[in-house]
């Protein structure tokens, strides 16, 4: 039952596409990242996924619609088996809310593939 | 898939202690709450609540322990079974992420239990 401060988790590391878990409820995982550039396409056939922007830009990208792009204090949640991929022009920090078995690649193996996250 | 911004969520009402849904995932969901005062002491049986600072500030108070004071941008997860209460002593905006069944007030039935509640 500790305050977690967003900003002093996200100073601790440096690394895109690597997030950290920095809280669990609920068999839910409470995670961190920081992004640049495009990520793989993939889906998650059993989980929804919540993005929330916590600093900086991104969009999320879909195969079939429009992009849906955040800034800081907006959210967007990518139901199960949903093909997207989170893309940063320049650097962004999200925060995501997702079952605590949910691989960041989905159902693709890449060199960006965290099968083991670190908890901050 | 829309994006949600959590001000303009905000500004779409006005009322203390009456959480409002905005986003639902994994048998869970993403509530916003105004809040002022002293709440009702109460637990959760079976759920984990995580609170998130989105304004102004405010603390969770425990019974055998300190409190934990937050600020925009820090959270603070609540285990099930912990009695608590937040505490507002100005105005304070707050993102709740829980189970989608949990009444606000826990084992407590009180003036401010909303057992449902309105989705923005």
């Amino acid at each position: 039952m500790e305050k977690i401060n967003l900003a002093q988790k996200l100073a601790l590391f440096s690394e895109h596409w690597s997030p950290k878990i920095i809280a669990r409820l609920n068999g839910q995982e409470v995670r961190l990242a920081k992004i640049l550039g495009a990520f793989d396409w993939h889906h998650h056939a059993d989980a929804d996924e919540l993005f929330l922007c916590v600093a900086g830009r991104f969009r999320l990208e879909f195969r079939d619609r429009a992009a849906v792009e955040l800034a800081p204090g907006e959210l967007c949640v990518v139901p199960r088996g949903v093909e997207h991929r989170p893309v940063a022009d320049e650097e962004a920090h999200l925060l995501l809310f997702e079952p605590a078995d949910t691989l960041n690649t989905g159902n693709v193996q890449s060199a960006r593939t965290h099968a083991v996250l670190e908890t901050l």
